[in-house]
């Protein structure tokens, strides 16, 4: 027999801001846990989304105004205490975005939250923040994840600088400058250099196959 | 508006049998799709699943009599067009036993098949295996995981052929037992000693603290 399951989508969306890890948080609107900070979420529109990952994209896009940000599944959180209307299920997301597309937003009702304090959130978001923070770090190691946390144009130091806020530890220039071709997702944007205080710097980009390495794998 | 959607969870169960890696499909007994082989799946139970694992743990110990299998969530499939019946939702499962486990009920009306060799599959089945097939390969070779596919005593040349197994290519013996003390998850079983045709060979099991590990972290 099938029952009255709730199914809804909620996504961490995070953002390098003022040299910490942040994630934004809207005000509920409605109950449960109306006037609490919590995750952008709602429920799926089985006449208007496409699938899980276009309904957590429409969530996205209505409450923070992001349109295609990277985004990817979490985890699917479930069952019977974790939301007082009834058994729920919440297919869980997390997206990366540069912070300059948060600010430019905010004439939005959302606000930034570093994830080191963050405030008392209903429901288990504090659970789906935990675990996604975790997927972050992990994935960070090993992945071009932590590009998508930068601007389209970036340094090779300033991507050193996003992986030593995601990984919490300094890294050695020289290891890090080694590592890079290996991991072979970037390319030097050609005649593009930043000038600066000190010497000019090279200015490099995600390749554009492997922007969709990792989405296409999730799917 | 919250909207009727179909919530189930589907379980891709891994052996190794006859040296292939196989996986557990049973004959559908309803519509849609009555009398094909399929995964193992169903309806979540509100009243009754503490959660979607408990139903995922649940459909398994019905449909094949396992009980507490290493089961760990893959990801979840959902749209408006994979299952006729409309708009759903399959959280996705994976589980690995060793094969005697499955022998013993072959009074049961599941069949083994090698992943490589599949029938045609409904619903999007066939991609739910892929996938699945994927997660394990790329996390077999940093992860304690295959040790689940054997029996809870083993040599180190067995779990060296069921890693090869599943990486499908030959490892090197030294190389390979030279990396096992860094992944820090076996131990040795006191005055416990396989006698062959060869030397007699020492009997190694998964330590209790790292049988958890992975489950716990996908929780």
């Amino acid at each position: 027999m099938e029952q009255s399951i709730i199914v809804t989508v909620d996504v961490v969306l995070f953002t390098l801001a003022g040299d910490q890890l942040q994630i934004v948080l809207l005000k509920r609107e409605r109950e449960p846990y109306a006037q609490q900070w919590a995750l952008p979420g709602g429920y799926i529109h089985a006449d208007e989304d496409r699938d899980a990952q276009a309904a957590a994209a429409r969530v996205l896009r209505d409450k923070t105004g992001l349109i295609s940000p990277y985004l990817e599944q979490l985890f699917t959180f479930s069952g019977g205490v974790r939301d007082p209307r009834g058994w729920s299920v919440s297919i869980s997301y997390y997206a990366l975005v540069h912070e300059s597309l948060l600010v430019a937003d905010e004439a939005h009702r959302f606000s930034l939250w570093p994830v080191d304090a963050l405030p008392d959130l209903p429901f288990d978001h504090q659970r789906v923040v935990s675990y996604a923070v975790q997927r972050l770090r992990d994935k960070s190691s090993y992945s071009s994840l932590p590009c998508h946390l930068l601007p389209p144009l970036f340094t090779l130091t300033e991507l050193q600088h996003t992986y030593e806020r995601l990984l919490g530890q300094p890294l050695d220039k020289s290891v890090f400058r080694r590592k890079l071709p290996e991991l072979d997702f970037l390319e030097a944007v050609p005649d593009a250099i930043r000038l600066g205080k000190h010497r000019p710097a090279q200015l490099y980009r995600l390749r554009p196959d492997k922007r969709l390495a990792i989405f296409d794998r999730a799917m």
